[in-house]
């Protein structure tokens, strides 16, 4: 298994992060828009996830809560566009940080042994990027997709 | 009647449209959300506005076609937000650039004579926004709002 890749060049708005998995397209995609999937793997391990929607169709919404020792962290979106193993498009805002939305574009292409997870995430500015890579974003990531290997090894 | 800024800066995905408007907030933001006004101003003068859906609410859709005789536009968008007089923040696709979607922030402050809106897109990279930069959309935004004036003055 490769590692995640997360690129944030100084002075644009962009994070871009890269992962691959020994999985299928489709058992990918299943894992970010069925809730009772996503629940299992996204973000860091030291948390508990509560979904309070996750209505992932072009035109739904999603709302959920991250709750650990150290905090509870509530986020909010709605599904732009969900293309069935291809790409999804959505928002995203922390509720601790209202109005700095991001928008983030998931693109899933099938590699020789499963499948590439794009995302890319474009922050109203270059501050609230800098903001977002500041937060310890990065072990959330890192540690969600560990948790996502795993899933897609026991769903196998 | 101050005129339109719209600033681009070289080498960022990010236009900011500044425009006074002789109205109070609550007018102004109902032009904005009211599909029945919203089809009288938006977009240039030579064309007609259909609007297919346009459900102003956080996480509603939009979604419109711009007819002229140089040819039919189509877009479509969700809401993230919408807070009553103050801002909207919503996704933007041209749907003759699919997947190229920007992510736009309204704020309407109030002002000595009126009301000033702010419009911020975030594009995915800065080559989709000198793409929309180059497509004529200027014209577009000033008649837009000429025509916003008008209404304005007419429902005042």
């Amino acid at each position: 298994m490769t590692g995640t890749t997360i690129t944030a060049q100084p002075g644009t708005p962009f994070i871009e992060v890269t992962r691959e998995f020994a999985a299928p397209k489709p058992a990918v995609f299943r894992a970010h828009t069925e809730p009772d999937l996503v629940k299992q793997w996204l973000g860091p391990r030291d948390l508990e996830m509560e979904i309070l929607e996750f209505d992932a169709r072009s035109g739904g919404s999603y709302r959920y809560v991250h709750r650990a020792d150290r905090g509870e962290f509530r986020f909010r979106g709605v599904f732009h566009s969900v293309e069935e193993d291809s790409r999804i498009i959505q928002t995203f805002e922390f509720e601790g940080a209202p109005g700095e939305v991001c928008l983030e574009t998931m693109t899933l292409t099938e590699t020789d042994g499963g499948t590439r997870v794009q995302v890319r995430s474009v922050f109203p500015s270059v501050e609230a990027r800098d903001a977002m890579v500041a937060s310890g974003m990065e072990s959330g990531i890192v540690e969600g997709y560990e948790q996502l290997d795993e899933l897609l090894a026991k769903e196998a």
